[in-house]
């Protein structure tokens, strides 16, 4: 490839050196945005905003983050509590919607970004700040998103992505890292490179990159037991649902982010919603990764079987293909389209009556739904039963099949000939 | 309901009494056909031919079937081996399908049902016979199906189906063979009933009828061992592809059935493939089983992934729509719609490059795919890899998503206004 | 076909002689509801109620057929006019809908099955009466739709189809109206057969019947003049839009009712809205007909290019997909399914911004939409013009093309070689 | 907008100069390519090859677009007539597919690119260069089609497209062109832009550009007549079809280039195929073109009415999502992904009984489909025939209904309580 290695703005939300003072830094306190923290100060001469979102990752004790931006130099950091908000107003339609992205992935990272973009743009526009700068690399999903959703909400705020101009490879930023004295707790040994929320957890790297090697998920995993260490006696989980949203667990009504906690924690333990998966980028690559997700894994298996239990066979048919296309839009950074308004009109009306309890098995890796209740349920004893009294009119069975038939009858008798 | 329990045959494809002197049965060797052996002779005073099909199912043996038929006053009975047929046929077809009827059935009835009338109406047109008897029930889906086939097959075919007639209950069809002298295993207690061929086993009836009650597996099981009987070592199992079908295990080449039956095998040590599945009916009830199909598991979860491996975003899309409508299809009694057949050649197509090698690691109830291989992968490390020189244009990324987000955020800013 | 003449009725749903003794006839004053009302009477020794309901047909005077039916026996004549409530709960949603089925028929007679339907239940529970008749044949859509709708609407109604018991073709009808001094206008050379309301207007039978005919549109139009006798003059109409529903004509603010009666009047002058369609019935047949709706063509096309216009590619393609799924379900009478709703709230959500004007021109039978105006247009002249200062970045182009390609071009890529 | 003008190459297929001594450009004979002709010389100091390929587009004789290459310094300039090439390619796929973008666009420009880019690249193979020009603007569709098409066929061509880079308006060509002795027939005052080939002609600019103005026709329109000036009588075409692929034209059999020749000629006399279209462009904008497609339009009605004849109703449902889709990709620049490949597969499969004639009716602006026949036809008089003794057993249908609307119906009594 012959084009040169100094990165060239030519996006228009791309805040150019010179054209600002501050800017926002959406910082986790790992390694990447420690080192871009004091990057961006040197590189654009400005001063920099940190701001910690907290939507339910695994993460060091947050004063402590904060403690570190201040201390790396950050002009002011702060740090938002959003796990409500995160599972109210994304995690609600995730479960609405069974997020499955390719076979098995909830959508935990794409989900969040919106959030935090969301939080990002109202940081910066309470302090007339016109720049937020993010970690994300220049050949993933998100900086898609990120700079998408950021644009979208102010078409006047720009972007800077350093790990795109920076050009460094994971050794150079350890480097950088210890030449600047950021504290880090990675090494050049440990390959690894995870994101997380309350919704999952995301492991790359390593021997997880190429789909031929079988990963070995005691290096890794960061949530969940491997299925060998779980315990030996199953465990039955009772989710309640209402308009289908989570709203008790074993009969204790909670909150939707205190529901996803404990089914996280049972989950876990269990080492259920491991997924191994190898997805296609936004961005026209396939990339492996190793998800944990145990409390999405229940809550989305025990919603979809209750959906289906009190909508038709017409309904649970077409919900599908709107679920598949909500899963395709969530990971392709198009929240804000109005397609997506749509979808969750379609996907609300038919959850009005997803009311009723669900009871799933965890065992030693799997999530099974065992048996489910609603007030609501399509599912009539008195039609479905093998019993001859039952109500069903058998003597209209084959009318029925006769009319039904027709078409695909006269199709092939016509070319039979 | 006022209607009269007299069955009044109203559809053009049922057989009058009177109109003919001999009929095919689909006979099984179990209760409702071996009942229906003597019950149509009687009725309809006219002589039966036997015709027993083996698609792999878990029967006695086949030689003792026959005897019985014979036994039982049969004119002529008719063992089939249809196993290569319906395996080459119909669960080619599935697994480029990723036969998945509302999470997770396979379809393994309504695919036997086709191969079953196929040759229904061969031995039935080969013997001048024109009219077939089936054991389904009246308000079940495989009535539809073999009605709708068999006269799609052939026009001028007629069909009984006793069990829409005789209005007996369980009670009385075992009544019924013990003054007719019909060797049962049945007894009053026994509540399930099952259906099975080399692709999955159906459980219905008993605790597994009604949704809210856990059903207990210990006592149904026919294929599968509770997964907490499992091995407590998992095992990986290594499937190769060829154009999307299966065609090795663990490096040995073997035919499509032999695959089957070697999945099988393994899959049931280890208590993969148990689905509870509440599901939509054809003719509008929901119904509950429980379904074990360790092989369709295996292959399946193999086939999704090394299919998604080797085809575009685009593709991966688009191919989840079709194979949703051949799902809802094939178990909908469509197959001869001609839509199955451009549905068929689009598969067909998406298949073209399915070749590789997919571990799959099979652990106490569940199979995950762990690890998969193809020479038409379209992974690319150059391109998906973190290290810094590899040959994705990081540069080429801000365009990208300036424009790919163009719509969005116009649309957003001038209802933001 | 061995079936015998004599109808058996094996439906739950069918009324059976001697079980009532006054029904509701949904009765037109045409040939056929006439015949009726005398032959339900005999044949089911019962009083009638006939009503007839307003949904902007073009009928005889509506008091003229309330004495004809009593007249002919009835108990009680009830007409009722419907026609806003059809347009406001139905005819919204076809627009919204962009209703179409098979390429052009705007559904004008499934839609009124609706508001009938409902009336007829009303009407008939009201009178604590639970027996609705209609005219329907037994080969057709109409007996689908009014059985379902009635049955669905209330559990408990019963209901009696005539047409499909009293095997009278048309010779024989019009033998019997004499018979039983019946005024008719048919008379048996007449070969074509109507249905029409407010939305459109269906000609079937002679030389419509079969598709091979080129139909001579001068025998049998109802509404439209042949295209040949418009004036040489177009016309431009100006339609009003409000949240997806029209709601004005060249500036004059108008109910829906209202909107709809002056473009099928301005319409119909100009010949527009004439389709010849050969259809897929429910049932399993084709049929063809010619449909005039110079109304629906008019404000569907004007509806359709207007909600495109505020909308994104993404959501004007998702929707096309789930207004199609509308318009089988609407015609495959299945209003009350959950996916009605469902869709409903996906069209409502893509019709929120839908406002603004629509110019269409008419002229010589064509429809065309040549102008729109909306205050939510995506139209940007500043980023969509050829001028060189315009805002669109062409400077990301390159990146975009370079990033959307990458997913086809690997695939291409690596099976060239 | 604060990105600098200087167009910056950033992506990995656009060519740099010094790095190439000679290119293929694409050569219309038009302003812009003319002028390029020149630009590209003197901008990246190269010779040029000027090809010209005939895709049946309204050209001036191809000798004197030639002569004029050579005369305004070509090295080479070549002629490639793929007008076969183009209809059996493309075109086929097109009628095939009832290609309609957003509306009544068939498809015309995006159609063309394919087959642009494959002589293009097969021109550059065949005399060892490695890079092409092509006149697209930096903020249209083509741009995308062009540099996608040409770097998939070959990975390692390369790309040059002066418009994004040059940055002169309308007038700075029309002064460049004069300044280099560039013969033009444009003036500053004439505001539209023509892009055309066989399949159809594309208009832009001027009082089209604003959908809320009303283009006016005579200024502009290249191919067929204004409506208002087509002939008082109307004229019936017989189109003949084998496996879906348009073969005669009034009983004489033709290559189907010939038949769209001959279609154009008549439509265009008529004035049929103008669509005014506001449609969603690849890039995120609005635009309106007004096209003329008479040949297009016959064409496409006629394969859409006689295919859907020969289907069935639920083939009709599924094939009109996946020619939907087709569209989408086609415009999108995704000929070459596999999503293509599989839709064609499905599509041929549909179309293998797509035999018959097609009767169209042209009257001042309007074609309709008034007849046709099948030997493969569903419509079977025998069935659907209002004589009462036809095959079709009304009997059925009370039970067909009553099954049919189980769900429905149990979901609403259920909601009703």
């Amino acid at each position: 490839m012959e084009t040169t290695f100094t990165y060239q703005k030519i996006a228009s939300h791309e805040a150019r050196k010179g054209t600002f003072d501050t800017c926002v830094l959406l910082y986790s306190g790992g390694l990447d945005t420690s080192i871009m923290l004091k990057w961006i100060a040197e590189a654009y001469n400005c001063s920099i905003v940190a701001l910690t979102v907290d939507v339910g990752q695994l993460h060091e004790d947050l004063e402590a983050v904060k403690a570190k931006a201040i201390k790396l130099g950050a002009k002011e950091a702060v740090v938002v509590d959003a796990r409500e908000e995160f599972a109210e107003k994304l995690l609600s339609r995730a479960i609405k919607a069974n997020a499955d992205y390719q076979g098995g992935y909830p959508l935990s990272t794409p989900l969040a970004r919106v959030t935090l973009s969301e939080i990002a743009v109202r940081v910066a526009q309470e302090r007339g700040i016109k720049v937020i700068a993010h970690g994300s690399t220049g050949k993933g999903n998100d900086q898609v998103r990120f700079e998408n959703y950021i644009t979208t909400l102010d078409a006047t705020m720009k972007v800077i992505a350093p790990v795109r101009e920076w050009s460094m490879g994971r050794d150079e930023q350890i480097d950088y890292a210890k030449q600047h004295d950021i504290p880090i707790k990675q090494n050049k040994q440990y390959l690894y490179s995870h994101d997380d929320n309350m919704w999952g957890s995301t492991n790359e790297g390593g021997d997880i990159e190429n789909p031929a090697c079988i990963p070995d998920l005691n290096k890794f995993l960061q949530v969940c037991v491997p299925p060998e260490k779980a315990p030996d006696a199953a465990e039955v989980l009772t989710v309640g649902f209402y308009k289908g949203v989570p709203c008790s667990i074993n009969g204790e009504d909670l909150s939707l982010s205190q529901v996803i906690e404990q089914a996280n924690t049972v989950g876990a333990r269990h080492g259920v919603g491991i997924v191994h998966l190898t997805e296609d980028r936004l961005v026209g690559l396939k990339v492996r990764g190793v998800y944990e997700a145990p409390g999405a894994e229940i809550l989305i298996k025990a919603h979809f079987n209750l959906e289906k239990l009190v909508n038709t066979r017409d309904l649970n048919e077409l919900k599908k293909l709107l679920d598949e296309k909500w899963a395709y839009m969530c990971y392709g950074a198009k929240w804000y389209d109005p397609s997506m308004d749509a979808i969750h009109a379609f996907q609300d009306s038919a959850n009005q009556y997803v009311n009723g309890t669900v009871k799933v098995k965890l065992y030693k890796g799997k999530a099974e739904v065992v048996a489910m209740e609603s007030p609501h349920s399509l599912f009539d004893s008195n039609l479905a039963t093998f019993n001859k009294d039952a109500s069903f009119n058998q003597n209209a069975s084959a009318g029925f099949i006769e009319i039904y038939n027709l078409a695909q009858k006269t199709y092939r008798r016509l070319h039979q000939k």
